[in-house]
C-alpha cells in the first residue's frame, strides 16, 4: 500500500506554506536569458552599498581555517557585541539569522497548547514559526499599517506565551515610538515573553525611538533580536543575535543548533562591528534613496506607506501583480506583498541611486495603461 | 514577584544539556596561554588536508555577494548534487550542516506524542533533538558498539515515527554492510521514517558497505542525510544535505529556514562537489592516518574499537579523564566520551602523520603511573 508521506507529517507542518524570498537575480537572468549584471534587484532590503572593507578582510583572513568547525560559542562576536551594548556575553543568543534566533525563541517557549500574538502585517516569519511549532497565532488587525499596540496587549490571554513586535516592522515599514514600546511592555504580564524585532534599527533617526536593549533591565520578559543582514551588509553570511536576561538565554542557547553561526560568518560580523563608517554610509545611502523614491512616488501620483527601514511600500493599485511582473521583464526585481494581505502594494527596497532610478522608470513604463506598458514588454 | 523563566520553557527544553562540542583550539590557547599554532586538534572528525582549492577560489569568487541574501533554493548546489547522484533537485534538502537538516526532519515527523529509535553510543544529536521536540527517545542497547539492528527493528511501535541509524556510527565508528541494513530496513513499517546518517561514508573502501542513495527507490520511508563537514572538508561553512523521496523532501523543505544556507557555503560546496582528487587525498590520509593510530595503541597495549570513519575510539581504561586533561595540558585536544556512555574511551580525529605522532608521545607521557606522567604535567 502506497503510504502518503506527506499525511505523516506532524499537524503544523502539513498545512505550512514555506517562506516566499525575493526572486534571486540568478533566477530571473535563467528565465528571460538576462545578464545577471543588468538586473536590479530591490526585493530584500539588502544593503546596496556592497559589503564593508573590514569584513571581506576577515573573511579572507579566516579561509584556512574551512575545516574545521566553528566555534560554537562565538566567542569573539559575543564579546564585541557585549562591549558595544554594555551587556554580558551570557545574555547573547547567536542565530544564523535572526530568522533562527525568532524561532529557537518560539520552539523554547511555545508549543501546540500556546498563542502566540503578532501584528497583521508583520514579519511573515512569526506565523511560519508559530505554526510549525503547532501554537495558535494571533494575528491582531493593524492600524495604520502599523501593530496596534493596545489591541495587542488586549489579546493576551492565559495561553499566551509570546508577542512578537517589529520595531520597525517589515514589510510596511512602520514604527513605534519609545514611550509607545513602554507602556505596551509595561501592560504585559511579566510570564508573558516580549520578542522585540528591531532588524531594522539601526536606520532609526532621532531619540524619539526605543532601544530596546535599553530596556531590558525594566522588562526581563524582553528579548531584544537583531540582524547583520541589513544595515550592515551581511546578508548573505546569516548573522542574527538575541539580547535577552542570561536565564532566558541560557534557555536558547540550549535548543539552537551548537554551529548554527559559520566561521566566515563570525569572522565578518565580528571585523564589521568596528566599522562604524560603513554603518554611517548605509544610513546616509538609505535616507538619501527613501526621499528619491519618495519624491518618485509623489510624482506619479502613487501613495506609500512612510518607512524607518530600508524599504518602502508603495500602492500601485489593483494591478499590483502585473506591475511586478512588468518590473520583471524589465529587468527590476521588487516584492509582492500579497502574500501578507497587501494585494495593492509593491515593497521596494532602497538601492543605490542609478538603481533606484532603473526603478522609477521601469515603473513609469509599466504604470501605463494596459496595451501601452505593462502588456506590451 | 520574580519569575523563572527557564521554567517558562517548553518541557522537553526544560531538561536539555546542549551538545558539546570538542574544545575549539583558541579556547584552550586562551585558557593556556599557548600559541594556537602549537596545539594539535584532533577533537571534532575535522579533515586535516585543509580546504580544497576550488573551495577556496569559489569562496574568493563569491564575496562581492556578501550583502546579497544567499540563493534559498540552493539551484547550482541541488543541481551539482542531483548529477552526481542521479537524483531529482526536488529530492534534496540542504542544511546548515547535517545537524540542521536532521532536527528538521524530527520536526516535521515527530512531536510529543511520539517515540523517536536510536541505538545506544550513537551521535548525540539524535537524543537532542528528539528532546527538544519532546518525543520520547528510545536508546537501543548496542551490540559490540554498534547498532543492534534486530533490536531496533523489534522496537518499533506504535508511537514509533522514526528512527536513526548511523552508517558508520560516531563516536564508535561502526559500520554494517549493505545486507545487514537492507534486511532491517525491510523489517520497518512503510510508515515509519527512516533516517540513514551517511557522515561517513565517503571513508568506506569497499563493496559490501550501503550506499543509501541507491536504496531510495526500494524505500520510499528512507531519508539519506550526508555531510561537507568530514571527507569534503567544508566544516566551517555548515553545509549538510538530504536525499528522499520528492514529497518528504516537500515537507522537509517547508520547515528548513529559508535561507539556511549561505552564499560562501554555498558556492564551496557546489565548487568541492567537481574536485575528486581532494576527496581521493582525503581517503588516502585517513587510511594511512588510522592504521598510524592502531599500531600505536597496539604497541602501548591499549584495546580500541576498529573504526570506519575518520576517527578511533581507544580504551584508557579508568583513567581517561585525567588522560584528557594530561593531553590538554600538553596542547593536545582529543574528546572524551562520557557523555556518551563511553567513560574509559578517548575519541581521537585522524590527523596529519605528524599530528598523529605528536599525540601518540603525549598519550604516552599521559598514560605513565601517576607521579611520572599525567600527574606532574
Amino acid at each position: 500500500m502506497a503510504i502518503d508521506y506527506q499525511s505523516l507529517a506532524v499537524k503544523g507542518v502539513q498545512a505550512l506554506s514555506p517562506y516566499q524570498p525575493g526572486k534571486p537575480i540568478e533566477e530571473l537572468a535563467r528565465e528571460l536569458g538576462l545578464n545577471p549584471a543588468d538586473i536590479v534587484k530591490l526585493a530584500s532590503n539588502e544593503n546596496p552599498l556592497g559589503p564593508s572593507d573590514k569584513a571581506l578582510a576577515a573573511v579572507r583572513e579566516a579561509l584556512p581555517e574551512l575545516c574545521l568547525y566553528p566555534d560554537g560559542n562565538g566567542f569573539d562576536l559575543k564579546q564585541a557585541l557585549a562591549a558595544r551594548f554594555g551587556v554580558g556575553m551570557d545574555q547573547i543568543t547567536l542565530g544564523n539569522g535572526s530568522n533562527d534566533v525568532l524561532e529557537v525563541i518560539a520552539r523554547c517557549f511555545a508549543d501546540r497548547d500556546s498563542e502566540v500574538v503578532f501584528s497583521q502585517y508583520a514579519f511573515a516569519v512569526y506565523p511560519l514559526v508559530t505554526q510549525a511549532i503547532g501554537a495558535k497565532g494571533i494575528s491582531v488587525p493593524a492600524k495604520a499599517w502599523g501593530h496596534d499596540l493596545d489591541a495587542m496587549a488586549a489579546a493576551v490571554t492565559d495561553r499566551t506565551r509570546l508577542i512578537f513586535v517589529a520595531n520597525p516592522n517589515n514589510p510596511t515599514g512602520t514604527v513605534h515610538e519609545a514611550e509607545a514600546i513602554e507602556a505596551f511592555l509595561e501592560k504585559i504580564p511579566a510570564n508573558v515573553l516580549v520578542v522585540l524585532d528591531e532588524a531594522y534599527c539601526e536606520y532609526l533617526q532621532g531619540d524619539q525611538y526605543p532601544d530596546g536593549v535599553k530596556l531590558l533591565s525594566r522588562f526581563p520578559n524582553l528579548i531584544v533580536c537583531r540582524t547583520f543582514s541589513k544595515a550592515w551588509g551581511l546578508a548573505a553570511l546569516r548573522v542574527g543575535y538575541s539580547i535577552c536576561s542570561a536565564a532566558i538565554a541560557d534557555i536558547l542557547n540550549r535548543v539552537r543548533q551548537p554551529f548554527n553561526v559559520d566561521t566566515l560568518a563570525l569572522a565578518a560580523a565580528t571585523a564589521v562591528l568596528g566599522d562604524d563608517q560603513y554603518l554611517e554610509r548605509s544610513r546616509e545611502v538609505n535616507a538619501a534613496g527613501l526621499k528619491q523614491l519618495e519624491q518618485a512616488f509623489d510624482r506619479l501620483g502613487l501613495g506609500y506607506i512612510p518607512s524607518a527601514g530600508n524599504f518602502i511600500a508603495v500602492d500601485v493599485g489593483g494591478r499590483a501583480q502585473d506591475i511586478y511582473q512588468s518590473l520583471l521583464a524589465q529587468g527590476v526585481i521588487v516584492r509582492p506583498v500579497a502574500g501578507y494581505g497587501m494585494p495593492n502594494h509593491l515593497r521596494v527596497s532602497v538601492g543605490l541611486q542609478a538603481d533606484n532610478d532603473r526603478f522609477i522608470d521601469a515603473l513609469e513604463h509599466a504604470l501605463q495603461p494596459p496595451g501601452q506598458g505593462a502588456a506590451d514588454v
